[in-house]
């Protein structure tokens, strides 16, 4: 038997409107009623494994020990892996999701796969009259396996963790004074995070022009704290995640701005 | 005393921007600290007696053995029956809800009632300002003492199962080669599950008119898996629950298509 | 040390879509594994400390002892002061938020403030890599070690109670026979509660002119439950907090009607 576990921590695009979420915490309920589910999110729009997997990255170091259950999977039912992957020198936390980039960012923030396994041993899934629902028949029955002590080695084989699908975390650059840059994220505030450290835009000054879309360009300033900004001033705020995010003050600087998920800023001293 | 149960697994449509599934959530863990709360979702429409049915149908072979508290209750505050209902030889499971319709279809699929009374002792409820909150005031507080052992014959009187209000659950129906069906469901993910078991059409062959609407005509194909789809096909998919849907790869079917809960879609052999 | 505590009652504005209210769940598990965190609700409207306040107030009653978790902080970051507050002769119930108004409400109707501490020590804080998620770094951790046993003591400096920065809770008045009220609350089916009680009307009769916005005026009348409504007739009903409310049956009478939070209602007897 390997290590046991007390919780799951569960981040999918199911959303709440429907009974997924609560079939599969009652899936986990049933077979190993000892655990808490601990809900990351069910927001993750809909198949985007970029964002869920920006997510488990931002989350990853504030989870309890335990199991990760990470369900975004627009491949269900054809032939991408269903994984098991334990990180950790003691195995403190196992990650359970497709293999499909999604798990790869928060693994290699925990310290890299100590073991991977497919997911290939039917007799630890649940019976299911037809494949579109892996979280409920594959990933959630793992899962509380998992917490019940379970070896990883009864779920399937080993594979190589080299194989693992990586996620794409894009990365911000340099060019002639400019920094070149992308929107990880907006948030429920409205907060445009940016792939930016504070120290790559130290040398800019307080005041940073940003380009975006077609022709879109406005000066920043950087402040410390959203309430520090003026009425309609567009703030750099160095986020909960020590990156740069574009804000204003109580209101939503993505709505305003129209800044999305995945737009290009480009960064650089304001003249 | 009857049996303790360890479990409320709790479906409403009291959607989430409210206090209100927060409210029935504390007063079960004022009452009976020993439970957990296993939310199945709150994001029934409002007053949808059968969306909530059929999400409860599709549900309750997974839940965890205890009690389930169901409510959509659009007759709150008039003479619409509170219910508790056991299920199981043993009384596995305790359903607690209006007498709308909402309960029947999750208890024929539990093996029937085993035993019914209506909530009528107001000693095991909460006192109520106003008779509009049945969630907090009389379902809650019932439940929690369900689980802590209160025998079923403490809370009301029995009344004959037979008197169940019964649920409406559509059945598609052979005509002339023709297979009349309905849309029970809509997911997240826009998938349109019909009342279509796959022996209903197994011969039709792989390709499949469907028909609905003003004259709207498609042709669909049996896939395994949404993944199996190209671009803007219509697939027809076995879902998770054994249903036959309709289904476009990462898109949503319903929205492209407007197919929505309730409406009529007839299949045949595509000529 | 002080009282341990085994639930958590958590509310904010951080929605459901970002991985926020997780993090936080994900910090107190981490840091109190006996602890069961309930949540009140997250869909407060972003920054509105007003309905996050009448939330708390509604559900103060019904929550389970422990700690008390709310944030909702448009000044996080700032110097607005992070509290914690005890209430109960025997401390039964610990308030953690910003001092923004938000809390003050719910502590005077729990009996008032026994003792109050500044968060200033950074050693029951998380380290932060940006100060805008105070939930995580401050709130969350603080209300862990609270339920822990940490004595209020700890965390901070006492402040004298009487400095809590005070809710604005509207009353109704009576003026020529009207009453001037004010919708406090539109919850998720359209019921628009007033800041009236049912005795401030009881000499109006059963029918009432409602008058708000531009000249819009409607008679209501008094009502048990929603479903003794007819069709399209306007009802006054005692909603479930024993305050007035404007309500349809099985529709949005804040829809239909144009009712929003804070809107003025003038109330006389229909002539």
């Amino acid at each position: 038997m390997g290590r046991r576990h007390q919780t799951v921590s569960f981040l999918s695009d199911y959303g709440l409107e429907d009974e997924f979420v609560g079939v599969v915490r009652s899936v986990i309920r049933s077979a190993a009623p000892h655990v808490t589910v601990v809900d990351i999110t069910h927001g993750i729009p809909v198949h985007d494994v970029r964002a869920a997997s920006l997510a488990l990255v931002r989350s990853v170091q504030y989870l309890a020990p335990g199991v990760v259950l990470a369900v975004v999977d627009p491949g269900v039912g054809t032939d991408r892996r269903a994984l098991a992957v334990e990180v950790g020198a003691e195995g403190e936390a196992v990650f359970v999701g497709p293999d499909n980039g999604l798990l790869a960012g928060a693994v290699a923030m925990t310290g890299g796969a100590r073991r991977v396994v497919e997911l290939t041993e039917t007799e630890y899934h649940l019976p299911a009259p037809g494949p579109t629902f892996a979280g409920r028949d594959v990933f959630a029955p793992v899962a509380a396996h998992v917490c019940n002590g379970v070896d990883l080695g009864e779920l399937g084989p080993s594979i190589d963790p080299i194989t693992l699908r990586p996620g794409l975390l894009p990365l911000s650059r340099q060019e002639e004074g400019k920094l070149m840059s992308e929107v990880l994220w907006v948030d429920h505030f409205g907060n445009a995070q940016l792939n930016v450290d504070p120290g790559d835009i130290a040398a800019m000054g307080e005041r940073i022009s940003l380009r975006w879309g077609m022709n879109q360009v406005r000066t920043g300033r950087l402040a410390g704290a959203y309430g520090e900004l003026k009425a309609g001033e567009v703030g750099l705020v160095v986020d909960s995640y020590g990156l740069v995010s574009v804000a204003l003050d109580r209101r939503s600087a993505a709505e305003e701005l129209k800044l999305r998920p995945g737009d290009a800023v480009t960064l650089e001293a304001a003249s």
